[in-house]
């Protein structure tokens, strides 16, 4: 998908939202269980719901590693299952050496069809690049996550006087375009979005940590909308598990709904 | 395993191999496609021919990622048949905010039987200690990788005079002990080895690089071996590829072989 078509859909469904499919077969109600997958049976009833509402999917590909290989069976259908559309993305946080980077990228891209995936920075450039070669795929490049350990080594600051995390805005920079790239920046830093969008003004951020995790969805988008609005937020669990039981999918509708209408407000108001 | 067992098994075998369970469906020898899981049947026949000389094997998670579904079996079916005295890692690097990361720990270490996993310390301290809750199991978390790009982010100098991937070292010791933790060290940093050893004297390191990579066995040992050696070097195409015709296992035993010989030899000169 290239950027034009992902700002194209923003304007069209007035929202920015991914809908993260963080799908617990624990969590899953119970109705749903009597199905062969249910897994992929809940992730059809979420999809059919929300793709309205949603320009994104970001399945959390550890819930379904979690279950073996049938875990990779509903995370195949499943991205099968989401309207053309709709961006994907592989929350899968991978990064090795070129060779073996260069494997990820062909399991998510070629095997499976996402759009793009998350991929951690530390090894550097020849286990980003890999994802990179692949034309109309982005490597979603974590940079200030949402967690609390984000202030364990993102937040060092080098003798440049700058933080780690922006030394890796910066320096990924040369390897990768705001036409293949995107940054993971959690909602739970509001006071560092500013600072964030001067370094990469033109790269939508992929943006958790909305919802369960704290983060104001006012704050991110006030100081992190750039021209294209620039912003794909992630809400999961508010959403996909609004309810346990089986009006789970129109109560995930609601959920989505309310994110929807308050981002064409803020879309109206600040972008 | 405990640290203990594990220099145990050095003692015994006179050795500190890894082999590296790199697995590629396009280079197992034609012979084996015959069979309805090639890619377990190469992993058997390598097993069964050098799991005496080595400690520890080390699939690399991606090379069965990239195969789907069916992957993921012979992964599965390759750590039920490695011999319970020795050592497993599943190289997979990964590392998410907390509740996924326990997601990871499980599929590694209990839906498989991994005694370990490769961690990528980015998103820092919650996002590696969920894998620390497994009594008996380790995480093996990435300092100085053996890649070029390790020069990109791991050497940036914080405002303290440190290196990032010392800054790695010396904070993930809060989280971790020698009993649960160890660190990735590239051979392809000789000159750092002894540095780094002095900031972690007792815990083990996991050494990639050697072989294909170019780094040098007698310079990391050297510098690397701490009073229960510390040091679990891994080697994966050299010896898996050794032949790519039917006496790939015999030729997979002689390159073992060739390095237990040698590590014998440096065991007894620097241990």
């Amino acid at each position: 998908m290239t950027r034009n078509e992902l700002f194209n859909q923003i304007k069209k469904k007035n929202s920015y939202l991914c809908v993260g499919l963080d799908t617990d077969i624990n969590k899953v109600p119970r109705h749903l269980l009597e199905y062969k997958d249910p897994v992929f049976e809940f992730n059809k009833q979420i999809i059919d719901a929300t793709h309205d509402l949603c320009i994104a999917y970001k399945p959390n590909v550890a819930f379904y590693e979690a279950l073996g290989p049938k875990g990779w069976e509903s995370l195949q259908k499943t991205v099968e299952y989401i309207p053309k559309e709709c961006f994907t993305i592989a929350d899968a946080k991978r990064g090795d050496i070129g060779n073996t980077s260069s494997l990820y990228a062909r399991a998510f891209f070629k095997e499976m069809s996402f759009d793009s995936i998350t991929v951690a920075p530390y090894m550097g450039e020849d286990s980003v690049t890999p994802f990179l070669e692949f034309k109309g795929k982005w490597v979603i490049l974590l940079a200030h996550t949402s967690n609390a350990g984000s202030n364990d080594f993102q937040l060092v600051r080098s003798d440049t006087g700058k933080l780690f995390y922006e030394e890796v805005i910066l320096r990924s920079q040369k390897w990768g375009t705001p036409d293949n790239m995107m940054y993971v920046v959690g909602a739970t830093h509001p006071n560092k979005m500013e600072g964030i969008r001067k370094l990469a003004p033109d790269h939508f951020f992929l943006v958790p940590g909305v919802g369960a995790q704290g983060g104001s969805l006012e704050d991110i988008s006030k100081y992190g909308f750039n021209k294209e609005c620039g912003l794909i937020v992630n809400s999961a669990r508010a959403i996909i598990y609004a309810s346990a039981d089986t009006d789970f999918a129109s109560e995930a509708r609601r959920e989505a709904m309310k994110v929807q209408v308050e981002m064409k407000a803020l879309l109206n108001r600040f972008a």
